[in-house]
């Protein structure tokens, strides 16, 4: 079973070697050589940023969407998918003031968000975490954790770019993307 | 404005005497002679039970419900409303497997609990909080505070009644309730 609480640590000793970290909007996260997805205990206590989420319930998809988002995707973390990607975004205080069905009618019937996702199925996995409920106030409201194959980097910039256009994106006020690759056991794992 | 994360602590000192707790499904909570609602610095350490839940954006309502509610409502807090009622719940994994469009149809066209709530309005006030993307896994998924004038018990009464008969809580595994007084000043309040 999937544990509930996922934190991500960028610092000196991750998993993962950071190869890019880019402000999409707003603020910058310090920068960091290494990226640690795990539990608590594994992240590293002096990290440039440690972020935490949770896995939860999800807050759009419809019975059918459902259906076809579980006939397609893959679970996270296939032994061949070495590059991954993280994603934290804030939306605005607009967005939280939408009510559920505009909030939906943004998400997808303007923005096809679900249906851009689609797009990248099976090459990209992919696990959302919320931040907006957890008991101290967190710098970011989602994040998400992405891994595909190096033969799919180009599916996964299609689907950032066409996300980024959307109705949906001018909601949100902060995005930083880190690009990482699994570090090889005996290549300097740590 | 108000704060984002609540306590809800059941022991010797709070701001509000016990009346009756009901353990309307599932394991009761330890009895307590007072209920503390407020911050976590002035909850008792050696309380009976201490549960938290953050205030949230919305998860069902839609545009048209949102207005009325927002026309009807009154804030929580009101002098001469002494009366309390704090209610937990944690539904079952059934419910959590909805997708969004079926929990609605569940909680609204199928249980009308957004047009129940409003034949309690102006009488009861509410404030809802979450509990289920906490840092730490909560035994309850919400915790909803209430309050009302000694004279509109029956319409709290009955709001519960008819809660209670819908759909929606066939998908309700604990639900325990707290019938609460405010103290007086000045008549024994710590």
């Amino acid at each position: 079973m999937t544990p509930r609480v996922w934190f991500f640590a960028g610092g000196k000793t991750g998993q993962f070697a950071v190869s890019k970290m880019s402000a999409v909007r707003g603020e910058p996260l310090p920068s960091a050589s290494r990226l640690y997805v795990g539990q608590e205990g594994g992240a590293e206590s002096d990290a440039a940023f440690t972020l935490r989420g949770t896995v939860s319930n999800e807050r759009y998809t419809t019975r059918e969407e459902k259906t076809e988002l579980l006939r397609r995707q893959v679970a996270i973390g296939r032994e061949e998918a070495r590059q991954g990607a993280f994603i934290a975004i804030k939306k605005n205080e607009a967005w939280w003031a939408l009510t559920q069905d505009e909030r939906r009618a943004v998400f997808e019937e303007q923005s096809s968000h679900i249906k851009i996702g689609l797009g990248a199925l099976p090459q990209v996995a992919r696990r959302l975490h919320h931040c907006r409920d957890l008991d101290e106030a967190a710098p970011f409201d989602f994040l998400t954790w992405f891994d595909f194959q190096a033969s799919d980097v180009g599916a996964f910039d299609d689907l950032l770019g066409a996300l980024r256009c959307t109705e949906e994106w001018k909601y949100i006020e902060r995005e930083v993307e880190l690009r990482v690759e699994r570090i090889e056991l005996g290549h300097g794992r740590k």
